[in-house]
């Protein structure tokens, strides 16, 4: 698959950690007051980039100065951070930002008075200005994210443990699935990605069914489920098939909860704005469940639930999204709810025999009956 | 793998479901009340069997008569659910108590005037008790649980997807590891289990740490997570390891949720009384990490976190347990969480290097320094 980081750039994160060293000395030498420079990454540098279809982050930068006295403390912290990722990247080993704070509080503890690192989310900002400031995502830094995420399919990894080279076969691993990683770019490659599309289904529950049915070896696609929200890892592949040259449908609930996965993997969220090209994927589309469904298929009168407060709310926020309301369709849907004050379940389609869930998503697919 | 249910028994969940119905149909036809009889799930039904080391139910029973007016709802239930799962065994097809309900909500609403099944924690309690009174895990009657929990190590699962038999090397899984099913009894065999222990690992973040490190490689043991508290499949995984002769160690934190995922694990749990004996390993040891760490290894003294109300709290109400308090060992460890307000993570130990953890357990087992 052609990606922007196909393979192992250990290199490349530390040629850009020793760089950011490098022009610290210098300035340090010139007499200068060393810097650290970085985009903010504030609410008001988060913007919905119309053209490109997904968060990003503006221009606004944020400078940090070790002289300013209010700004050492975190100047020094952002160091020794940088710091240790370069060493885990020299070392060839990964851990989590956990992993991370606990080294920090091992070494600050003996080299300086002051216990800097008393609490992880202290540590946390700062990886996100490295991430930012050398344009590398923290899975560079060697720094394993949250992972959730199942796949199967007609599909291939090539994966790296130790010295060897592995190959995964997505189509035979059976009931399970394979697991996706937190990083799917270093080490790691997609290939004799054969399949047609890519569908996503919220929930494990109905991927386990959707797996058990064969329906992506009968549709010949890809079956990923999220297990809910996506993380980071799951995100990125996605982007990474789409880049691939397949179509992405979302299959949700029909709720807040849903709405707010399908939008999170199609145009990002503020919190991952500053890596917004690579991990949303602005062409993914809406396969349901929607509340037109409920027209079509009788049925799923029956089976509706009542709407929350959190769901009329959410509702209600994204129709005052542009993004969203510029759809008529999505507009049709949100006010559908308000004023119905129902929802539905994905789960719904097993009402009448559990392969129902099948055919709908097959003739969905088949019409293009999605949203954008 | 030598275990209680092997291979596929659809015919004995079947025969069993089919048993069921038989019986009430002649206690109709003799002119009888029809009953159905289960053991109670009770807090005051469920004790902790000393000799065996688990929590059980006891023999205390409950009825429930058609004809009995404040009963007859949940006879009708019940007989509801177990036609449901006989058509789901019957099909080879699998749901779970969600896709239940929504075909219970389907069917009956056309039956029957009344929508007997409104909310899903109706037909919760039916399935259990259907599970006590005819001896099956709602896994054999093809209700996938929840699953979570990650494997790597010197074994091979051969599972079954459509007719097709695949083999799964649980070496050959990458950084991501083997996904641990819902179900791993039926249709699913374990075999080549080549590895002299089992490590249960309670955080994935260590556990992609170890792997990476190639532990179960090196110390040949099979690398288990199960992502926070073991979800049912993963219970009852290691349970069948420990029947193929392997020794179980848990490692957590040392604080209130990993004390609970290490008791969970090794005594089984009052929700899950009802299976004790298929999920509880009570020859599981306790590895670590322990309060008892910090006078081995002096750094950790500086990585210790202060223990919440809940810890200590949790901490008190262990000291209560036979099963715990008969453990000096335990006892100390206790006390000292209780004395100090301290606690501490297994995140710590990558504190003075990444792959100090790989040594800290590789002595501890060498030196069988575990808690009972």
């Amino acid at each position: 698959m052609a990606t922007k980081k196909e393979t192992r750039e250990n290199h490349v994160s530390a040629q850009r950690l020793e760089a950011m060293g490098s022009s610290i000395v210098k300035e340090i030498q010139a007499g200068k007051s060393p810097k650290f420079v970085t985009l903010a990454r504030t609410r008001s540098n988060v913007h919905f980039d119309t053209k490109e279809g997904y968060l990003k982050l503006g221009a606004a930068q944020e400078e940090r100065d070790f002289l300013n006295f209010a700004q050492t403390k975190r100047f020094m912290q952002t160091v020794a951070v940088a710091a240790k990722c370069h060493k885990f990247v020299k070392e060839n080993l990964h851990t989590t930002i956990r992993g991370l704070f606990y080294q920090l509080k091992f070494s600050l503890g003996e080299d300086v008075d002051e216990n800097i690192f008393s609490e992880q989310s202290e540590s946390n900002p700062l990886i996100e200005d490295i991430e930012v400031a050398l344009n590398l995502k923290r899975e560079d830094l060697n720094l394993n994210a949250n992972r959730k995420g199942v796949l199967a399919g007609n599909m291939k990894v090539m994966d790296t443990f130790g010295n060897e080279r592995l190959e995964i076969d997505c189509s035979r691993q059976g009931r399970s699935g394979w697991a996706i990683p937190s990083d799917v770019d270093n080490d790691i490659e997609f290939v004799d990605v054969k399949a047609k599309y890519v569908l996503v289904v919220e929930k494990d529950a109905l991927w386990q069914r959707l797996n058990e049915d064969g329906l992506w070896k009968k549709e010949n696609c890809i079956l990923i489920t999220p297990q809910g929200q996506a993380a980071r890892g799951t995100r990125r592949l996605i982007r990474k098939l789409a880049d691939n040259g397949l179509p992405v449908y979302v299959f949700t609930d029909s709720d807040a909860w849903g709405w707010y996965i399908y939008w999170t993997i199609k145009t990002g969220s503020i919190n991952l704005a500053y890596i917004g090209e690579d991990v949303a994927t602005p062409e993914a589309k809406f396969l349901g469940v929607t509340m037109s469904d409920l027209d079509k298929y009788d049925f799923l009168n029956k089976m509706t639930m009542h709407a929350s407060e959190v769901d009329l709310k959410r509702a209600q926020e994204m129709l005052n999204y542009q993004w969203i309301n510029k759809s008529k369709e999505w507009v049709t849907e949100l006010e559908r709810m308000i004023k119905s004050k129902k929802k539905l379940e994905q789960d719904a389609l097993q009402g009448p025999r559990l392969t129902f869930v099948d055919d709908y998503i097959r003739e969905k697919v088949k019409n293009k009956e999605y949203l954008p």
